[in-house]
């Protein structure tokens, strides 16, 4: 196929196209190259236009059944959903927690959607690049929501609410004096924090909610929202998209969403930048045995073997 | 001070000299950058004669009695011991998990003994090129054991690991089926896992020391070992420094000690390099306003955008 095919199939919304010109962005060949520049360069004019929306959380949380309530809730609203994984195990093991084809199997057979699985080959950074491409692709097929999924494990929280306008974190039930160490963080990139599967214990699900909300007000992030929410039994999905949407339409209208999305895109070709640097001084023969021939001189520190290293390395 | 006066007091084990010269290492000043060049080039050579171990885990999991009882022991083998802190919290949050004053006192107030909190500014990248600056410092100044401490948050076991010669992990009595997901990449890491407070219930912690041990065969890390212990009753401390001390002599004498020390300096040095080339990505006026003038034409896929700015930037 040549550019104009993909970029055909994308406008008339071909979901068999729309997956073959992924599989081209995910592609490492050099000959696809050419080829991926032209499609992306065809599709960015005509891109920038879904909601993007970020959704982490340990295993276990329910993430997949909160993405088929709050999708079935989408499509009674006519909206086209494209839901993207990022998994970071699936890169290490070439298993794939989310690319289970069990998962969200009424959401999956509908027309209006596309399910795309994390692609099982590439550093985290790549396969971030790749998804980045993929949102372009789904806006320029006519996609309104597109859903980034990711397991909440390491940097890909962080990574998946650098590209995307509305970030959602889900947890569960936790004793008010253990809630973790490292929630602080996550605090920090959330706009929504949802205690899912709280009919298990409602008043436990409160406690948690009050701790969290607690938290976030010393940390005085006023903008940021806790609910609780069952998935399994829907109560609270609505209420917790009103509350996505009013986000939404708030940032767009006071100019935010497009700063924010430029931060992102300006963010995103830094850190592509620095990624090529790092392979390249990897796979570089000449700077690898500069750097041979300056450890062996041993008592220079590494910090003074690494600034020969770029004076030679950069203009 | 001069480089000659901070060396000699290293070489005269002056506790408080050690202590100025760890401060010059962490400083950023620009006038301080000749003079810590000077003297990690007259200690290098003094450099690389301790033995470098590893602690991480959770706050809560009893690092720092861990390390007091496995130092008292080590008093008794007449050893000198450094401990030097990696804390990723104190630089976001300028407080110090590990700088508590009130910590190993017993260990603190021995002559032989140094105890060194993390430096509280810098990022985490910084702060661990730091730390292997004071391994040096620490050496030549005739310590015999160098233990780096670091809270088990985010990346700083990792950087812990590639620091040391030997990495041990901290964990508690977990419920079999219950073993965190998070825990197949600390057992990649780790030489040795303890499963401290193992007083509290001696059945399940030999439980999930099976289980461990059941993870560790299953991805084939023969090398790897598990123990249960309470440092609290100094319950086989002994065991397991006898079983440090036996790897440590493998690896010196079958040459994969300097194999991996080497190494180590290796990815330190491009590390170094890429974070060098990072700041000045991000502070270059011209990188900058390249970097937006390229955005502004906004048909370009980031890709694009970072491969022209690359061209410009490299030689």
């Amino acid at each position: 196929m040549k550019t104009d095919d993909y970029f055909q199939g994308l406008k008339n919304k071909n979901r068999a196209i729309l997956g073959q010109a992924i599989t081209l962005i995910e592609s490492s060949l050099p000959n696809d190259s050419i080829l991926k520049d032209n499609l992306l360069e065809k599709c960015i004019p005509h891109s920038g236009t879904s909601m993007r929306i970020g959704v982490s959380g340990s295993p276990g949380v329910g993430k997949s059944t909160f993405i088929e309530k709050l999708g079935l809730l989408l499509l009674k609203k006519k909206k086209k959903i494209a839901v993207l994984a990022i998994d970071p195990s699936s890169s290490v093991s070439q298993g794939s927690i989310l690319g289970d084809k069990t998962r969200m199997t009424e959401l999956a057979n509908n027309d209006n959607v596309f399910i795309r699985p994390s692609p099982n080959r590439g550093s985290l950074g790549g396969i971030c690049e790749s998804t980045q491409d993929t949102i372009i692709l789904c806006e320029a097929s006519g996609y309104d929501i597109v859903i980034v999924e990711t397991v909440g494990v390491g940097q890909s929280e962080t990574i998946a609410e650098s590209i995307t306008d509305v970030f959602i974190y889900l947890t569960l039930i936790e004793n008010g004096d253990e809630i973790q160490f490292i929630k602080k963080g996550i605090i920090e990139l959330s706009d929504l924090i949802i205690i899912n599967k709280s009919d298990q214990d409602i008043k436990k699900a409160n406690q948690t909610k009050m701790v969290l909300e607690h938290n976030i007000n010393l940390s005085h992030h006023k903008l940021k929202s806790v609910f609780t929410c069952s998935s399994l039994h829907n109560q609270n999905i609505d209420v917790i998209w009103n509350h996505i949407i009013d986000l939404y339409k708030k940032r767009n209208n006071n100019g935010t969403l497009i700063k924010k999305r430029k931060q992102q895109r300006f963010s995103w070709v830094q850190e592509i930048i620095i990624n090529k640097i790092k392979n390249q001084i990897i796979n570089d023969d000449e700077i690898q045995s500069l750097i041979i021939k300056y450890e062996n001189k041993s008592n220079h520190s590494i910090r003074k073997i690494a600034e020969k290293i770029i004076k030679k390395l950069l203009k």
